[in-house]
């Protein structure tokens, strides 16, 4: 059985991986728009930035990349928001992937995110092979 | 490495696939109840059959069906109401199926879905092998 | 290809499978405080002990174990609530996994479950290989 590979880091560490591998499989846990010094900015762009930012450093612990991803679920607080600034919103997230993103997507409206200055999760898993 | 391959159609064709398929692991967007023509039915249950249409038809752009599907996320905007058509909610998803759904499903409250005329979006995960 | 291994129980198993097996891959519905005899405690803590008690019994049936598990998505309906009481919510989360839990987690806030009682559904994956 292939092991599990383990990628701990931040103020959870104790409670979950940021990342998760076994085999050709990789779960990342859902990331939001805090930067290292800890800030949220305030505009939902900014924070997708900052959360595909945390993503992308998560794949290369795993010597993975954003071509890897093959799904993606958005959690956002606040839709309206969300569709209203859908242009700056897709490009920020065009700007991350590099690329038009290659990945299934489920874009879907939530109550709350763990810290209430957080408009946005995002969720993805890779398939490494 | 196996290559992705990938399904884009559809209005948000540059944002995301509506499929993507890496080695064994088939990944479908979000699947809402948007007839070809751009109706959306009022009713749940309506929205769930043409949910679970555009899903077969990306299934079938992979050589893939229901029956591959192994797992199932429901986000509905009315939870209230989805229990309370609960009859034919579920009737309409066993005639999608065409038979006892064989998927693991996880059914969720959401606040919002992209248009608020929606009340239901259905992600699935689909094993090939 | 692989068969499907389905494991069905309790009211709903017309409805989905509460385990779904194909290959290396096991997805287990989301799962809810709520015990054999039908009783929902209220204490969120409580809940979440006796949600992961029903993804371990789903594992067993597959001769899988809590360390297979690979990816967990928490959906709460009561976010501020959660976060009130993270310390004891994260320490029976331990104690059901017995030690650091070694997956990948999100953390979501949800209108409903399918209950009004219900305080948090669990959905996790595991990966057997």
């Amino acid at each position: 059985m292939a092991e599990k590979e383990l990628y701990r880091n931040g103020p959870y560490a104790d409670f979950f991986c940021q990342g998760v591998r076994r085999g050709d499989m990789l779960f990342i846990a859902g990331q939001v728009g805090v930067d290292a010094q800890g800030h949220i900015p305030d505009a939902l762009s900014e924070q997708l930035t900052i959360a595909y930012q945390n993503i992308s450093a998560v794949l290369e612990k795993f010597n993975a990349s954003m071509d890897d991803i093959v799904d993606e679920t958005m959690f956002v607080t606040d839709m309206a928001d969300c569709m209203a600034n859908v242009g700056p919103v897709f490009a920020a997230r065009e700007a991350a992937y590099g690329k038009k993103p290659e990945v299934a997507q489920t874009l879907i409206g939530t109550t709350a995110l763990v810290d209430p200055a957080m408009k946005i999760e995002i969720k993805v898993i890779a398939k490494l092979a």
